[in-house]
């Protein structure tokens, strides 16, 4: 019964996701799906990549998180639209937040949207929310067995950072491990090697993004 | 109607719960449910923690994970009695699978059951097992911001282990933002500085945990 009741509510959702999907389409908006861990560094990254970016691309972004506003308040101070989302508990985004969070954008001047979703490795990875693209993070920190261990989230993405790799020389982690067990779950998952405060690695991961914005149309080849 | 099935789903759950806590009772067994992110090191507490009291305390342990038995192969190399649960996609244990490991558990010869849940800052907070004790970890890699963004496991545990403290050295993070505002969600958690890994900071926890077990009367004080 459990499982029917799972079944209902995700074909529930799928439907509104349908509809985002449609939207930012008609928008020409590229939009990602941003999923990690608690603490796994979704926010760093975030505002940075719209501070290096912002120059070429008009970012919006949808904050999601339990409670608080924390999140929200380190993104606006890059000068982003954002919209916070606080699911009152709920462990992971639905399309149905993101289809209200959508109305509050202008998104005729938006090329990039960048979702937040609630820290967590394993829900949200279940959930469509209409985006062009579910982009994860992992931290070193959280050890190099996590692809064996929550293999949803690997195979439903498109992009893997390996974050904090600044903090590698002083824990026990294997990259290499981390990216072959990635690449047996998903063959062709990008994955890029970042250190989102440091800034190492964050290049690739802007040319991935800019591709993916000029493959939806938003923008010439440069 | 997504509310009114929540509730459904844990007063089911409730009740398996009690029928769980009675059972340990009447054995005189101290449960403990073991509670934090992906990665936070959870397992690897376990471990010492089986290896440091089994001199002292029949320990057995319930794994909890989505799938692999990784983590269940790394505490029976300790030598105590494990039985593993794979949630097959769930993010988080519930009453009836401990239900159904409690079944193939000796518990006549149990002081301490272990139960470790799946990696995951939100859900398996809401979800009793019938255990006598919640217990989070903390990660000080995840960042301070924890308690203000994920108040639920706070408040639901009696102890919170700040783990990794080896690393502070390399990372942003202060333990007395987490001490302060952890508090202020439950004024009387148990807040133990640790470091698995390299032993720091366990006499403490060992002792809290001896103390508890011998609350439940399976030990007279040494």
């Amino acid at each position: 019964m459990k499982l029917i009741l799972a079944r209902d509510v995700l074909a529930a959702n799928d439907k509104i996701a349908e509809q985002n999907h449609a939207l930012l389409s008609s928008k020409a908006v590229t939009a990602i799906n941003v999923m990690s861990s608690p603490g796994a560094g979704k926010t760093t990254l975030i505002a940075e990549t719209i501070r290096s970016l912002k120059q070429d691309l008009n970012i919006a972004v949808i904050e999601g998180d339990i409670q608080s506003t924390y999140d929200a308040e380190q993104i606006s101070a890059t000068g982003a639209q954002v919209v916070q989302i606080n699911t009152g508990g709920a462990c992971h985004l639905d399309a149905g937040m993101i289809n209200e969070s959508l109305g509050h954008i202008d998104l005729d001047a938006v090329d990039l949207l960048i979702i937040e979703n609630v820290g967590n490795l394993v829900c949200p990875a279940g959930f469509n929310l209409g985006e062009g693209y579910k982009v994860m993070l992992l931290s070193v920190t959280e050890g190099d067995d996590k692809p064996v261990k929550y293999p949803m989230m690997f195979h439903e993405s498109s992009a893997l950072l390996i974050n904090k790799i600044d903090l590698l020389p002083y824990i026990e982690c294997s990259v290499e491990k981390i990216r072959t067990e990635a690449l047996k779950i998903k063959p062709d998952l990008g994955i890029f090697e970042v250190s989102a405060k440091t800034g190492k690695g964050l290049d690739d991961w802007y040319r991935w993004l800019k591709k993916m914005v000029r493959r939806n149309g938003t923008q010439d080849e440069n």
